[in-house]
């Protein structure tokens, strides 16, 4: 009884996320299926790789993640089927599935395009067959041929040192308008002071309760970067910043 | 162990989908539950009608399809259960299993009401217990009376053909802003021009890359029908049109 | 196999809801996952104590009912696990269990902090760790260490008689915009006429088919309280009131 997790950029309105989970069904009828989320901003792959990256693996190994955040889908862009530190993973060849790109161990295969698939709906008509056949057993060299390059990776800003300043950016809102952060704890000492676009956010608390209610704090997120909050409130509304929005850690404060 | 797909306009905020479910699974333990949408706009039967038609045929021979979109509750309109295509559907008689109500090899019956149900939540206290019994291995007939005439079905307008326009609409528009129309691909020669209220949006092309982006286009969407769209953006909001829309084909151009 | 409920105010754009997911099935493989919601408005107990109490009754008993809404994470306040009426709980101790505290066959355990627990995601590392452990059937005594107190519990308001009228409130408001009162059906007699803010709704219907769309009505709602609705609209719209808004039934009219 293996797991997928879904991964898309479909929302949950119309038929698309179940279309998908009725190949799944049919194909892996004991499979069971896990919604990661299908809210990803339209095409944002970017957006889609956070998500991934922060999730496959909570999950136990063996695991098959479908992700079809696919702005390119009918394009020249390949489909892949890959297997990394013990799960696997089938989406579009298009960066999403940067987090586990990370060593020599990934193994990834070209998913070939059926004559009859549609050419707007490769989620059902590719990807979820691929990832009901690794569900049920199949060896992944079975699904295509070896990719005769990597997949894609995303380029990722690192954070910047420059004299007493370290320059990092907002990589992802959440639904809590928290602005998460690539800024580590490492780059943080004590008693350095946070920056979002020149307002001073202080130092570093534990938790949303050390500040009283609509109190902006930085603090060290549950996916191990610095994050920016308004307990009780939406920090990205609050300063009215989105990502890419600069955020500094002054050590000389 | 039965698969029970889930249908509603309930919206995900509220109880009523998972008091549904604590139905469902305290009398079909081992079902397995998918969601299809709870987004239907509330009592539209006709989205919930093309949702449910694109959806059934994907899940397994055997799966129990609950579909709870019924502005009627309470009222005279009838409660049934029926089965077609080798699937079982739930709910109200009100046209949304039009999808399924094609030949004389549907068996339906009508499902009697409980004096303990609610009178505004059959959804519960009806069609979940009438599911589960379905998943469970009851017999049709087991549920209720024989229908003594066909359930509803809904009316839908057909393309028109006037001398060198085909004419259709917009049926449906999905969370991207794709228009849904019923012009199927038989009524589009090769160099058609596709019109959304007299704008040209030329030929049909086969995927969204093969325009730029924001590029307007037309193609042959995943459920069969021609579908307009903007790549990277919504059709709807940029053309500013509705289900209903005329959308043509021009034979001569 | 044991069904696991999941309740929060995580939305399901982000990764947090499979980050649980992801925990929950690592560590209980056969278990079932039930989504109640994931909607309720940030940090709202009460509304989460609500939908608990909707819901939590129609699962199958052993049923392990995981609530994450829980403003004060990573405080003094504490996590808890506990039985009650042949279910079990688990979440934060800020009274959105009290549905269930009703009697003195609680049996409550504060659950410990270790050290590695992020202090703003309990949830994950904490609540859903505990709600496997009950699922695979673990003793709730070998969580933590006995309450010493009782649990928290919400103070709720009840409705007044004054001479020819009884005041209740609007408790919940729903997707449909439908006004849930506390008040029940024994307050109101045959003929008795039902108020919201000053506004005459009539005597009690049956069911919303009773008026013509776009018809205000009064009914006994499914959760078993009194409901104010607008058949195809929003009461919630049409009479701009909110959670608090007095309900008031009149006896004289």
């Amino acid at each position: 009884m293996s797991i997928i997790t879904l991964l898309t950029d479909f929302g949950t309105a119309d038929s698309y996320v179940a279309e998908m989970k009725g190949v799944l069904l049919a194909r892996a009828r004991s499979a069971v299926l896990v919604d990661v989320t299908h809210e990803i901003p339209q095409g944002d792959v970017r957006s889609a790789a956070y998500v991934l990256g922060r999730t496959w693996h909570r999950f136990p190994a063996g695991t098959v993640h479908l992700v079809v955040v696919d702005p390119g889908v009918g394009s020249a862009r390949r489909g892949l089927a890959l297997s990394a530190r013990g799960h696997c993973f089938v989406g579009p060849d298009n960066g999403v599935f940067t987090p586990v790109l990370h060593d020599s161990e990934v193994e990834a295969v070209a998913l070939p395009v059926p004559r009859q698939a549609s050419s707007t709906f490769h989620g059902r008509d590719i990807f979820a067959p691929a990832a009901a056949c690794l569900a049920g057993g199949a060896q992944l060299g079975s699904l295509g041929l070896a990719f005769d390059s990597m997949p894609l990776r995303l380029a990722y800003t690192r954070p910047v040192r420059a004299g007493q300043t370290v320059t990092g950016e907002v990589i992802y809102i959440d639904r809590f308008g928290s602005l998460i952060t690539n800024l580590t704890p490492d780059l943080v000492p004590a008693h350095a002071h946070l920056l979002v676009e020149d307002l001073d956010v202080g130092e570093l608390k534990r938790t949303y309760s050390d500040v009283a209610s609509g109190g902006l704090l930085a603090y060290v997120g549950s996916g191990g970067s610095i994050e920016i909050a308004v307990r009780d409130g939406s920090a990205a509304e609050r300063l009215a910043v989105g990502v890419g929005a600069q955020v500094r850690v002054s050590l000389s404060s």
